[in-house]
């Protein structure tokens, strides 16, 4: 692959940050254009990973000079976005979710879907190694017929309120991930049920959100998937992953940073605690996820998530939430 | 402790052969009757165990010779065999359920709740080793306030046609074991959503059962628990705890009958799959559970789960049933 | 097996309560005769366990109501004890060492050889049910040709320094267990070379003994054998064993008392520190060994070692204890 | 860092094509000649990652446009090249071993000791990130004083007989790197007591060489150090280390390429086989290391061992040849 492609980055946070680093190491992609309205971001970013600077996207994608963009920008932003890429005929790779009003997704629902460019969503999980042979693994038949799925996911510590009060809600902001790796594993999602609690978080009852959830899902097949998500454990990041089936199990643990393990006088076998959030846990995800979206960019097989896979999770993430509020469940059609 | 408490045993099946041996072994106890319809049943545990034998409740209570009885007879017996204790003023220790009719259960309640013997309910998981230790871990703290209870509940293999078609269903044979757990961890259970699936079992299919199923409960304090079955596992029983508070996390996970791990060119770190089923992996439970019971005989303090227990459960097993077959959640009050 | 078992017990120390008990517990066996000078302990035992007091081995043979007995009074009175029961025609179990001086050892040889009866050493690990699985597994050819074996044992704290003194050193009273479960695997073994070292014990420094060592020994076959101990372990009593062979590796693990473990803030996957020593460790072997004794006893097939093991392992920690002092191997021939 | 370090490499095989990548991958540093008289080798190096192409390690001192050399050639143009660079003044980062002969190597000895330009040699285990996280644990403390160590290595299979037959033997070619890594947590070794055995191998046998082997390290403050290697082992690369100290234990295990573990019918917990050989398991460490080795060019402060340690590690190899040929033990004195 002799030809550079020509990255567009819009947004410098964090997850920003991430990508811009991403593209830099990889060695037929460059950072072209790099777009923030705070554009000291821009501007520390460029100096850092190269690219012009803009804070105008209009005028990234009338350059002419990216031959792809990556929408790192606050989940408001992404639905124009990826309607003015799919305008200029760019790829485009956005983070999750496309929006939290599911009504603005299915005004683009239809452009997206007759787009002839890949519209490519971050769900970055999908592509963790161990998750990734996990699920290479269960496809090749190891366990037989997949009857369950078991998703423990709970974060190292509470967003701060600012965050929360915007984020939609615990199903909409943290559960979204592992409703896109339940849908990895049984892409066809028929009911919800979730149920959500308050058990420490004065923060989230004000907000009348919830700190501790767990949702089922019914498979077209009726396989069960079930989430349990907390906001806090006091032992790092917990993101365990397990399938169940008719010849067996296959599980994921959590990772450390080391294989050290101790024994003491108080414990033995102990290791240290987890890898403290996301952006360690999923590092080497978040640099596949790219290299995976440049593939699609080329026009390579691609096992990359896509739009329908974004709608998806915001439905069910929706309908998780309507069950909580209302005591019922929800039933869904993700292909309607 | 010089005298000798003498039992009556009532049922000579599976679970009463193992009550059987656990009162043979007892220094301060004695098998004084053995009752089962079918005598040769009862001739054979007494030749074993010692004990005279009946085909005729009655006969026992009306000897004199008994100071406790144990009921390992079928459900449809239980109610009016405790009845009978109780009439008797024998302390009883009964198999699970009480019975599968909430109603019958429901007609012996306020006898029960007012009769001076100890009326204890045969939950032996919670005298386990390892779930005890578990509790007691919990209740001294270490994980401070409890947030979440994830149980997964898996049995090796499905049961004959023939008993599953009076089992009472999943909720009520299998789930109710493990709704004991959950109370024996959160006591007060305000709210039960479940979901059942069919996923291999042509019997269950058949039967209107499910052969797969996840419960959610609700506590009184906004503690979630979530309970994960299945009628098979391929690997053996799988008998996992998992108890979730804001400073950490407690698990108990499966037991092997050795500690010998192979490495191989296929594999590595591999055990050797699990006990095969209740009576060995609950072993010592089984026999710890006649040791508490025998304390409560004496009008020592004992951890014995009684009636209320019982009853408990079966609301729960009732209200996951309703709740599967609804779809919607039900509400409980264990108190009234 | 109706007949009873009549047995007569010398020693009432720690390892003569655990017999004592055992035997208790076996139902066609009975204590008929407990022997030691110290007449409380006898009586004490007596009254709990059953059977006879005397101060005098003689008396106890001499009453022709033993069947058997066993031996767990002082090393010293072993040989005496052993050559008594040989005399009597009666079938013993001893303790471990016969002797801590192989020319007694040796001068008793000839006479156990033509003995009639069976003579038993009392190397209870080959009964643990983790080490004897790994045996039944090697042998089973599950990792081809057996390479190489790893042992690792350490205690969890150095006896008292009046129980060194008399000890013979560490080779002699701590590694003499693992020489005889080396040869469980490798048989013949024919060179032993020992490295021992002071690393905490101003006591053993002073009687000129180790507190760590390391033993490695080359079987018939070029098998090597290493051995590492030490007198002390701030986690518990450490007791590991590893099987290397041609076509992979089986391991023994550390025991705890239950399989709960904890995650919290400062580690995570912790299990509580390991059973504390040999008594809790080796209860289930201790009890098997009795088993396994009254089993030649009656005349049936025993895996008992016998008294050639109880001097192999003696002349193995002689070697260990010179090739220590001096720095080179010894050569040792076992069949001589 | 603006200033780019300019580096020659010697050897274009293996290890050397490890290095050129590490190189290329380092912001700072660029590969500036390939130096192989194998030409197509180091025109293939070079087209892939940069610089020019010599055959003659005389040409690349004399062009002034290397600032550090790394080498990767035969052991047998080790002592020359580095002897070459101190004179032309130019930083060196040397594979292991320095030279299969002691004498050779003591020729440069005191040369060496009065370069003033970094001599670093290969050892990269000691920049594992589990091993060096290893060595910080335990030089803070954590487990009070070390008393012993053991390390278990195991090579997937057996090198080529070619391989073999120019090696220097199981210990100068394959225990060297345990011997090292022993003197990272034992620096000062005075006894060597080693034992080599012949299991599987024909080709070692009629070599005069081991297959199988375990040495015996003393420390100056009376640790023990044990290795256990073998050529070969079925469930593949085995490299574990355990250190033990008055008040606890450390270890580091095997690293698999996932966290996946699979439960069947025939085994519960099972991994996959560990990764395969060095390069995959030490793929970081041979990168740090390199790192590592610019800190020194830099004049900055660095942990790479150096010329003695290079030293250090042939004499005990030498005394583990010596000990294992005639079966005793052989005193070192590394201050010599």
């Amino acid at each position: 692959m002799t030809q550079q492609i020509r990255i567009g980055l819009f947004g410098t946070g964090r997850i920003g940050q991430v990508h811009a680093m991403s593209v830099a190491a990889i060695e037929d992609a460059e950072l072209a254009w790099v777009c923030d309205p705070f554009v000291e971001g821009a501007e520390r970013t460029a100096a850092e990973y190269g690219g012009k600077v803009s804070t105008d996207p209009a005028e990234v994608f009338a350059s002419g000079e990216v031959d792809a963009v990556i929408i790192a920008a606050p989940t408001a932003t992404h639905v124009d976005l990826i309607d003015a890429a799919i305008d200029a005929g760019v790829p485009v790779l956005c983070e999750k979710p496309i929006d939290l009003d599911l009504e603005r997704v299915d005004r683009l629902r239809a452009k997206a879907a007759a787009a002839t460019v890949p519209i490519v969503l971050g769900f970055n999980r999908r592509f963790d190694r161990h998750f990734a042979e996990l699920h290479r693994r269960v496809s090749a038949g190891e366990i037989g017929t997949l009857e369950q799925v078991l998703i423990t996911s709970r974060d190292p510590a509470e967003p701060p309120a600012g965050y929360l009060a915007s984020s939609g809600g615990i199903f909409r902001d943290m559960t979204i991930h592992d409703l896109d790796m339940a849908r990895f594993f049984v892409p066809d999602i028929v009911e919800v049920t979730a149920r959500g609690a308050n058990t420490f978080s004065a923060t989230a009852r004000e907000l009348g959100d919830f700190d501790s959830a767990v949702v089922t899902l019914r498979g077209a097949g009726d396989e069960l998937v079930v989430i349990t998500n907390s906001r806090h454990a006091a032992y790092g990041y917990d993101q365990r992953f397990e399938v169940f089936g008719s010849e067996g199990l296959l599980q994921v643990g959590n990772q450390t940073d080391t294989l050290v393990r101790h024994w003491g006088a108080g414990a033995v076998e102990a290791l240290e605690p987890y890898q403290n959030f996301f952006l360690q846990r999923y590092a080497e995800a978040y640099r596949l996820e790219v290299v995976e979206f440049l593939m699609a960019v080329r026009g390579e097989p691609s096992r990359s998530p896509g739009f329908e896979d974004g709608r998806a999770a915001l439905v069910l993430a929706d309908a998780a939430d309507r069950s909580a509020r209302t005591g019922g469940s929800v039933t869904v059609d993700l292909s309607r």
